[in-house]
């Protein structure tokens, strides 16, 4: 069944890009697939474009479902549609898999067609700088001159942040939700630990686990757990676990208690389901992302080439991505005189609050981007 | 080189107990030793022994060196010595290797007397309770009645508080220090990941790979990696390595950051020396330690039967012993109308900060010692 306020159903599409992608590390990808997924009509003067930008682990399809007996909507469904925050009969919307993704853009489980075989180790590590770059090679084959916004949570933020300094003149508004400026070591160090269950894992095979008909399962499994973690707020698992126990304590390492069963059920599915190369490179551009990096750590001077507006968002319980490290991109944004609006949404769920329907969150980016002009009468 | 406060050259000790031990799972123990070190000397009346109480991977080497060129002391020696805060003058100090331990006392890889081959999974899982009612045993052995006072830090910490309630009238004061009445969900689930990365390592064998001449090294890596960034603050990670590069970014999964090197020789330092049954044994007791649990969650009923004094200590960077659970401790004490002293010191270090020789803290520790009335004079 589809709520009255969904995009419907959505295919996903692929859009084939034959000019080689030099990379920020220096490689170059002779040619490369984007898969993607819009929602809503893009208008008369192609000015209501709405780029979404996913985090670790998503993908193109943020809204909608594939089939009226699809058991899940996409991702972010609860943001996108008719009449909801990011509103579909305003705007057109794109959502993309990122570059080196496992849900169709071109990655390690793709086949090279040099080899005729899997990617695997052999694809090259991306960025966030990378992804942007890519993604406005999308925008050009739709063609978008100028995105009316750009929005992501987490990774996805950063993605935002990194199109207003690269494309300053093909973006106008950019929202950057439960994201920071780079990493703190802390959160480098939880992407190094993931890393190393699933490099070290011997099915792993150095990446080349397709030729070897296997996955790093256990590795995976221990990534996701972790990561889980880390995406809700202590109180958050507190209030939805705490100590509960399954029954009584039996003196063993089975899960006893209702939270191991949780993380168990969360790593075995996502060890079923996504791929391990994926997984490496998608933490690795976390990492790397530091727009400061090249002016000596000076925010205020990475940020001077942008343009947009933007929406920042942190979330109080948010621990991975605190409200300290948005409040970082503000400061930074105002230094250059930037139109800022800024929210900290009082939230219990950790980071994963951007990914949540809450009210107080919904109603700042609802009115936020009712007030985005678009040219054109004409979408829908 | 010996410092001139240290407790100097010293020598473990071996207790062995021929009483059966019951364990809190239904198990018995037939025979078991615990291995253990003392420092200063027992004075005529027995009142000046303190024992202290190791956490995780603790050990009963607390302080000195074993020899003349042994390159690093016995883990709180910083506390621990003539003119120390806890001074060895005046106390005659005991540590021990838990039951169910890796560095002496029966364990895992002691060898079952009944097979003749190391107990590896066979090996009970031992509780809190069960190692203060073990500690007991060697207060006898020992021919100490009565503890001047006992200390801990973490799940050492918990032992100390389980002493006032299994032993009330055998401890006199007590010294909890970045602890908590029982773990929150957040702080399980690390455990609980840690445990998987073990026991889903192939070389893991069901926890008998003594038998096939391995060990599950690259569980053990991984959890000690995880259990790192949980002992430092986010600030303090910041503060030692921050986003430090060991020279230009490689685009690659190497150890490229300060911090990833940090944590890697972490993890293979530990896993060439700590036994993985143990490992899951110490988090399990962690997960199980709840004193309340038998009075529907109520701390204050839980402490009632206590009668010693406390003194609690939390540190405010602690994110996985917060000082919200210690007052925790503290109310329900207070409830019992007990005398408690509370001290929340300020210290960047995270968990890991009850090790550290932090003046403010050593003070505390210092002056609620040095006001502990020993008996007999002859304490040297």
């Amino acid at each position: 069944m589809l709520e009255n306020n969904s995009v419907g159903i959505v295919v996903a599409q692929c859009a084939h890009f034959d000019t080689p992608l030099t990379l920020k590390s220096g490689a170059v990808l002779p040619a490369f697939d984007l898969t993607y997924e819009t929602y809503g009509t893009l208008n008369h003067d192609k000015s209501n474009a709405v780029l979404i930008c996913h985090a670790l682990s998503g993908t193109h399809h943020v809204a909608g479902k594939y089939s009226e007996n699809d058991k899940y909507p996409g991702w972010w469904d609860n943001l996108v549609g008719p009449n909801k925050p990011l509103d579909t009969n305003k705007f057109f919307v794109i959502g993309v898999n990122n570059l080196g993704g496992c849900h169709g853009s071109t990655g390690s489980v793709s086949v090279n067609p040099v080899t005729g075989k899997p990617w695997g180790s052999t694809f090259p590590i991306v960025t966030v700088e990378d992804w942007v770059n890519s993604q406005a090679r999308l925008l050009d084959f739709l063609g978008i001159p100028t995105l009316a916004a750009v929005i992501g949570g987490s990774l996805g933020g950063m993605q935002a942040l990194q199109w207003t300094l690269a494309f300053p003149n093909r973006v106008r508004h950019a929202l950057v939700i439960a994201s920071a400026p780079n990493l703190t070591a802390q959160n480098m160090a939880f992407n190094e630990v993931a890393r190393q269950a699933i490099i070290t894992d011997p099915e792993f095979h150095g990446g080349d686990y397709y030729a070897h008909n296997t996955v790093p399962r256990r590795g995976l499994r221990i990534a996701r757990m972790l990561g889980h973690i880390t995406y809700l707020s202590d109180d958050a698992m507190g209030a939805k676990f705490g100590r509960k126990l399954k029954s009584n304590i039996q003196y063993s390492f089975d899960a006893e208690f209702e939270m191991e069963s949780y993380l168990r059920y969360q790593g075995d599915k996502f060890a079923g389901e996504f791929d391990a190369n994926t997984y490496l490179r998608m933490t690795r551009a976390l990492d790397y992302y530091d727009p400061a990096l090249p002016f000596n750590g000076d925010l205020s001077a990475a940020l001077k080439q942008a343009k947009a507006q933007f929406l920042v968002v942190s979330f109080t319980s948010d621990w991975r991505f605190s409200p300290a490290r948005s409040r970082e991109i503000v400061k930074a944004l105002l230094d250059n005189e930037l139109t800022v609006s800024y929210a900290e949404v009082t939230a219990a769920h950790g980071h994963d609050a951007f990914l949540m329907p809450d009210a107080h969150y919904h109603n700042i980016l609802r009115t936020y981007l009712s007030n985005i002009e678009i040219g054109g009468n004409d979408a829908k």
